[in-house]
């Protein structure tokens, strides 16, 4: 069995990162990928790691032609572009992985506070089912309509929602998250130029972060009552990776081995799942730097000694597990395949 | 007028930066760099960036013998090796200056809990001045002995003091701190190998640093009343350089201009505190990166919007502010001198 | 078909990479892993990529026992140490790569001038193939022992074979090189203390590197006479990868076709041989950043306008084609496979 | 005594150095800043480290008027732009320090060469003094037109005068030069994008890098007879720093006591040039690593045992030697202070 797959803006970074992971798919057949800067150009042009892998070329076909004879068309456009093709491509049949935040919220109160707009076809919200398969398994089987997950939500979600779901956290959950730079994408800017770049800790977004709707809600549905999230996203000296630390108040009086329960009950046999917690080593909680290039979320958590307080350490690549990799779990999903294929691959390491 | 200056440990990390302010501070004489590893060998074998600067060796003495004709000594030993040569040079009428935690916190019941001690000598904590020019200049004006504070405690602490001086918090301070290389010393290990150690963005200590009982103890003296403090620490990609996220709950309904006028009244005319607030542009909040090499402590802050969060952000090159400069600042006064001396250069950008 | 494979020194980088790529073949088992400073461990406290893909543990076994029932035996250890091994695994007649120096060499001579040392079993340097696929393709094909090239030779052997063959360079062929740090293995030292090592260009061996005994040796093969080699070794501020900027001189007055028509007879649809060459765009010559995590060796040149000078550059992951990749590839003709099996993944883009 | 000093370009990465230079600079008073991108604006926008250091605004005035009650002024303006108002600012009677290459080559074949234009004042070449103290510090005293040298120029000049003036190579000097990023100035482009340019090593300019006209016209003066240069260019990870290794093939059959003598008679006493050579430690060698933020040259050299090379290796910071500090340094000539007056800061070490 082989799935036509169409990739709609498929030069940028995520784009690239959805065509390195089916490369190594045994299920998949790349019928099409478009691009506007690109059009007419060798996939290695934009992916120069591609070269002598795909040997294909960019089109500039509208998303509808370029997904004409495909049975799955990753979306991977910017926010408020998503939105305007959907509608179209949903009456031809095909199905849809948006990696944009266009589809992500179910509530479209929720698009004017955190994007800041009023959602163009609300009643389209609820036909995506938000693509994290640790929390929506059974709804992405057999899914028509996906919407990934922002890459910093993952990595909170994953983290805290076992927490959650057992521990009522005093006041807001603090997300303070640590972001690499392919993060904001391929498109040169003064904040990105490398000298201006290079050894920061830039504090971006110190509240605000759009993320943290996404964070709220699908806590809020493990919970079964809202949660309040509050975070601050840093940039920080790397090309991949997430690590989110979370900081959850709490008078549960839990204790360490609550909390391993907790978690082992909550994520058994997840594929994608790790936990690092080591009493010895180098690697004793989760570090990007041992996920990149691989789909593996690293999840590692400790409680404060003195303060009701439990810390939550998640770490991811971005463009996989935040991305990418999250998507193609996703469509194997979809496509009743084994969850895994293509996605089998080890991290990196040392790099 | 020229301050004869013995510096114990001055192989180090802390200790050469020391001696690269000193090398342009107008009055002072190092008599004597004492260093176990490198006696008798020049400084550049340890401090390479010395050589055609300073001509001097290291020699092998006994902190005693070396500061038998100093007015100040810096004593850059590890912790639990100043607390064994304190009581003696005190004895001496020499002035100290304490790079280690051995004398920073107030109360011997501090030492148990942080560093899992029994202090021997607790009459000796009280003689000790906290050397953080921005609380406790008159106290350091003239001052005998000063204790210099923790890289992370600074930051921490420069940053909210402003803030629990007038607003109380709703539970603990979340301190969420990134934190360079050159704070673990110069030290090999296994992870510190390059290989290991380059980007990683590694939560090393996720709970109970113990820096945080020093800003524990600083705050609540601004406060006036306990102030609690949970503090993560990850290590970031670089090898210079600080950055404190503090974040405070608070149901005081402070506006962004509360705060301004909050910061104000606490820094007037401060030398070493920057504010970096800008609507535009890269450097809107404060950023290790155009810190490096200076004695800025840069302090920016915002107001989460749904929720009653202040974050406070905080950037410092730890061995600047963060130790060696903090230290120089502190001798300034002691003697009298222009608190800036030796201490006006920029820090280098791009770099 | 099942291979089965021990690895010997399995817990350093290169077994590392070793076990990574095996991962993902399909004709691997793998039965056993040795590690001294391992023995008894999980797998992934070495390479914490693996969690979660390979669950075995280190033994400390020696190489004899460690081998017994496997069909191929990697031998990932240090210089000196394969040597002592070597003969006796002859004996039980299993196939073996070695990954070390010891084999590489075919003069006994040369070890004496390279290594400094007597080689003990020069009559065993001939029953050794060169894995360089990309020149000892044939004797590969079912050979028995093979000793895997050193990183630095590897990339200016591959760059450069074809000039030599069909260009006499005017005196020695300067290679300038720079290696990333992984080449230098796992063991922490003063000179791969992060703070020391971040950011540097170190020459750390300016003349004399090992690795050109076995440049001349190939590349006087290729070109039937004797090539000599001036190489300059330089680390850098990156984990994985090797450029080699290897400068010819020759009065040939070959222009720029006439050596692509070279490259192109040469590297006749090698599978792992990319050229990087091209008018515009970021990549428009051979760049490590593009290779790392692949087992591509990127090849591209240019002609000095005014002097007959060429500029051959060649890029590899010095974990991958530099070592574990090529001793993949190497495997995959000794027992048959395809050649490309376990290595057709792709470069992480952007890392 | 106090110079009046204007900045024409004031806002680019050397503009802002010159300023941090001169803001520890005793005898200096800067009367004039422009920019066209930040006339009107602070300083610390485009320089966030001056902050509080220099509260000056830019001004979008054309040079003549900037510079209308300034003793001296420094140019850093594109390549092709100073040329344009230096005739015009001549008539004035103020001094020129020109930190472009639109007057570093004396011969008008030189800019058609290696620029690929007709120089449009061909008679005011000869007016300019190549301003390396090293080399012309006598003609620097009391001139009045000092032309900046390239960055890769100032280190492999640096590092070669003392050999060619000794020593005939035989065919071309191979420099193969590997650079920060800071060098290719702060506007954005997609080849300085973080995530494009992070762990690159980019071989940008294998051949016909326009610094070599540079390097051969000085060492042609020198060595008293026309040199040839070979130059490659790299750009690799890191902001500040370029290290020259150059290659010379000699059959002088020089030893290395008669290399050090040639070295140590060429650079007596010079305060910049520092001779890096050590039997043991981490530095044995130059590494651009213990410059940074200092106007140091540091020099190495090593024989091939085998082969009759001189490597010679060159490491400084482009922004100080390679830039703004070697232009301070020909200013404090031209005026007769102090050589070092401004320029006796350490490197950052760690950094």
């Amino acid at each position: 069995m082989s799935i036509r797959v169409s990739i709609v803006g498929a030069s940028g970074y995520v784009g690239g990162e959805i065509l390195r992971i089916l490369s190594l798919h045994s299920h998949v057949e790349i019928v099409s990928l478009t691009s506007r800067q690109y059009a007419g150009e060798y996939v290695h042009k934009a992916h120069p790691n591609m070269k002598g892998i795909i040997n294909a070329k960019f089109t500039g076909d509208d998303p509808l032609k370029a997904s004409s004879n495909a049975d799955v068309v990753f979306l991977a456009l910017p926010h408020k572009a998503s939105v305007k093709v959907v509608p179209k491509l949903m009456e031809t049949g095909i199905r849809i992985i948006d990696m944009s935040a266009d589809f992500r919220l179910k509530s479209p109160e929720s698009y004017v506070r955190w994007y800041g707009y009023e959602h163009p076809y609300p009643d389209l919200l609820k036909k995506f089912v938000y693509g994290l398969a640790e929390l929506h398994r059974e709804e992405l089987k057999g899914a028509k309509y996906v919407s990934a997950p922002g890459c910093m939500a993952s990595a909170s979600i994953i983290g805290l929602a076992p927490l959650v779901k057992k521990y009522a956290p005093v006041g807001p959950i603090i997300v303070d998250a640590k972001i690499a730079s392919s993060g904001a994408g391929g498109k040169p800017s003064p904040s990105t130029h490398f000298s201006e770049r290079y050894g920061v800790i830039r504090p971006y977004k110190p509240t605000g972060h759009r993320h943290t709707g996404e964070i709220e809600q699908e806590l809020s549905i493990v919970a079964n009552k809202k949660i309040n999230v509050a975070m601050s996203a840093h940039a920080v000296n790397m090309v991949r990776g997430i690590l989110t630390t979370s900081h959850l108040m709490t008078d549960s009086g839990a204790k360490l081995p609550d909390i391993w329960k907790a978690y082992r009950e909550f994520y058994t046999s997840e594929p994608f799942v790790r936990f690092m917690m080591d009493k010895t080593g180098i690697y004793r909680f989760p570090d990007p730097k041992v996920v990149i290039g691989s789909n593996f979320a690293d999840v590692g958590f400790d409680i404060d000694p003195y303060i009701n307080r439990i810390v939550v350490l998640t770490a991811i690549d971005n463009l996989m597990k935040g991305a990418a990799g999250s998507a193609v779990q996703s469509m194997n999903l979809m496509f009743g395949l084994n969850e895994k294929e293509g996605l089998n691959m080890a991290a990196l390491h040392p790099v």
